[in-house]
C-alpha cells in the first residue's frame, strides 16, 4: 500500500478472493461445522435457538473457525475434531458478540438490526452465557485439557480486554499501550487461540503451536487495526456502510491517538470536548474525519496494521510451502485490504 | 410446620444453626476456598477485581461451596481438589448472580447496592464472563473431565433456565411444569452440580454421584420454592427485608399459580391486570398479599418445598450416619425454616 494514499484502493491484486480460496480449501469441513453450529445451538427453550439463529446464521465471515479448520490442516490433522473445536470458537465469538452489542447499545451488526434491537438486552446476555456454555460442552466431548486450557484462557483474556476497552472509554489520556492491551484481549487472543488449537488437535510440537499462535494473534490485531481505521473512512462511507461508530462511542482507538498527539492545541480540545465530554454535534464526525487527514492518522494505522500483518506472515515460515500455508498468508493481505 | 400457619415460625428447633454447623465441620476448607476466590478474581485490569469484589466478597452464604465440600468430605476425599472445585461453583454462581442483576434491573443484591446500580450494566456484563471464563480455567486446573462436563452442563442449564423465566414473565398462563423447568435450570442445577462434584473427586461409585445431585437437586427446588415465597412475606416485611420484587417484574412463580387457579374471576383479573400488564398501582401488592393468605398460596408453596426438602433427605440415605451426613441433612431445614 502506498504511503501516500489515505486507505485508497492499494491491495495486492485478489486480495478479496483470499477468503474465498480460504473457504474452498476446507468447503467440507466448513459445512460440517456450520452444520454442528446449528445442531448445537439448540434447545427446548425456543427463544434460544430463535435468537442464536438470527445472529450465528446471519453470515458472518467465520474467520476464526475457518483459522482453525485451515490450521489444523495445515499440521495434517486426519480427523474430524477440528470440526468441533472450531464450532466452539465460533460459539465463544458469538456469545461476545451478543454481549458487546449490549455493552455498546449498538442498533445494528453486520448491517442488520443487533439481537439485542430485535429481543431486547436482556435474552442477549443470556443467550451469549447458554452459547458460552455451550462451547465448553462441545469441548469437554472432544475431550483435550490442553485445547480446553488454552480456550478457556483465551475467554478471560476477552473479557479482560473488554473490561479494559471500557475503562477506557472516553478518557483521552489514554496510551498508546493501553490501546494495545485492549485489542490483544477482545480480538487477537481469540485469533490466537483459534489457530493454535489447529496444532494442537494434529499432536504437532510446541514450536508449530506457538507459531499459529503468533499468526492468529498478529493477524487478530491487523485486523482490528484496520476495523478502528475503517470507522473513520471516508470511502467506507461512499460505499453506503456505517462510520462513526466509535466516534460516536467515545471509543479511544489508534487513529484517534494518532491524530491527538500529532494535534495542536485547540484540535486537543476537539477531541476531548468530542470524546471524553461526549459533547458532540452536526459536523463533528467530519472534523474527526478531516483531522485525521491531516495527520495521516489513518494512513498510519494501515500502515501499523501492515506490520503486524507481516509478523503473521513470518510466522508461517515454520511450515512448508503448500495451499493451507498460501491460504493463510492471503488472509492476512484480505484483512488489511479491507482497508480501502 | 403446622400447615395450617402461613409460614409462621414452625421451623425445627436449631434449624438456624445448621449452616453454622456446616460452616463449623469445613471450615479450613471454606477459608482456603475464600482465599482461593480472592486470589483468583484479580486481573491487571482493576476494575475486576473492584467489581467482583463487591460481590463475591460481600458475604452470601457460600451455600453452594459448602456443598461441594461438604460433599466431597462425606466421600472421604483426602485431597484438596475439592477447594478449587468449591471455588468453581461459586464463581460460576457469581457470575450468574451479575448477569440476573442486569436483566432484571435489579438495585439491590443482599441489601447492599447491586454491581449494576453501582458500576453499571456494562461491566457487570463483562465481569460475569470473566468469572465464569475464571471458572473454567480453574476446572482444567484441576484436569477432571468428568467434573468440567458436569459443571459445563450445568451452566447451560442455568442459562436456559433463565431464558426460560424471561419468556413466561408476565405470561399468567405460564404452567406448574414450566415454572419448575425455570427452578430446576436456574438454581437447582447448580445446586445438584455442585453436591456432584464432591463424589466426583472423591472417585466415588455412580450411585453416589447420582445420590449427591438428587440431594442438591431436590434442595435447590426447595431453596427457590422458599425464595419465591419469602417475597409476599409479610413477615419479611415486618422483619425490615424487601418483599415484592417478583410481583413489581411480573415473575410468575408458584404463589402466584397457586392464588391464580384458586381464584375467582374478578381476581383473576388483577392477577391479570398487574403482573401480565404491569398496571399496578399503591395497595396492589397488598392485596396480592391478601389473596394468597385467603388461598393459602405461600403455606402450601412451603409444603411443596417441604415435600422436595424430604426427597432431598432420603437421598442422603446411601451414605452411613454421620457428621457429615447430619450436616447436610440439617442445610435441607435451614432452607425450609428461612420461611417464617
Amino acid at each position: 500500500m502506498a504511503r501516500a494514499s489515505q486507505i485508497e484502493p492499494a491491495a495486492a491484486p485478489g486480495a478479496e478472493d483470499a477468503l474465498d480460496t480460504l473457504v474452498a480449501l476446507v468447503a467440507d469441513d466448513l459445512q460440517a461445522c456450520n452444520r454442528l453450529i446449528v445442531e448445537r445451538m439448540q434447545s427446548p427453550v425456543a427463544l434460544i435457538p430463535q435468537l442464536a439463529a438470527h445472529i450465528v446464521a446471519a453470515g458472518g465471515k467465520r474467520l476464526r473457525p475457518l483459522l482453525t479448520l485451515a490450521a489444523a490442516k495445515l499440521c495434517g490433522h486426519r480427523g474430524k475434531r477440528h470440526v468441533a473445536l472450531a464450532a466452539c470458537v465460533e460459539f465463544i465469538h458469538t456469545a461476545t458478540l451478543l454481549h458487546d452489542d449490549v455493552v455498546d447499545e449498538s442498533a445494528l451488526r453486520r448491517g442488520q438490526a443487533s439481537a439485542n434491537a430485535l429481543f431486547g438486552n436482556k435474552p442477549s446476555v443470556l443467550v451469549g452465557d447458554f452459547l458460552f456454555a455451550r462451547a465448553f460442552q462441545l469441548m469437554v466431548e472432544d475431550g483435550s485439557l490442553p485445547v480446553l486450557a488454552i480456550l478457556s484462557q483465551a475467554a478471560a483474556t476477552i473479557a479482560e480486554g473488554e473490561v479494559l476497552q471500557l475503562a477506557t472509554q472516553n478518557d483521552t489520556a489514554t496510551t498508546e499501550e493501553q490501546y494495545l492491551q485492549v485489542v490483544e484481549g477482545k480480538t487477537a487472543a481469540l485469533f490466537a487461540a483459534a489457530a493454535r488449537v489447529g496444532a494442537v488437535v494434529a499432536d504437532r510440537p510446541d514450536a508449530e503451536e506457538r507459531a499459529l499462535d503468533a499468526y492468529g494473534r498478529n493477524l487478530g490485531i491487523a485486523f482490528q487495526l484496520v476495523d478502528d481505521a475503517l470507522d473513520y473512512s471516508a470511502e467506507q462511507e461512499r460505499l453506503g456502510k456505517t462510520v462513526g461508530d466509535d466516534f460516536r462511542e467515545g471509543k479511544i482507538t489508534l487513529p484517534v491517538l494518532l491524530a491527538l498527539s500529532r494535534g495542536t492545541e485547540i484540535e486537543q480540545g476537539f477531541w476531548r470536548r468530542t470524546l471524553e465530554e461526549r459533547d458532540q454535534g452536526p459536523g463533528d464526525l467530519r472534523r474527526a474525519q478531516d483531522l485525521m487527514r491531516v495527520h495521516g492518522a489513518l494512513r498510519d494505522t494501515v500502515e501499523r496494521a501492515r506490520s503486524y500483518g507481516d509478523a503473521a506472515l513470518s510466522a508461517l515460515a515454520v511450515f512448508p510451502p503448500g495451499p493451507e500455508r498460501s491460504a493463510l498468508a492471503g488472509i492476512v493481505e484480505f484483512c488489511i485490504a479491507r482497508a480501502r
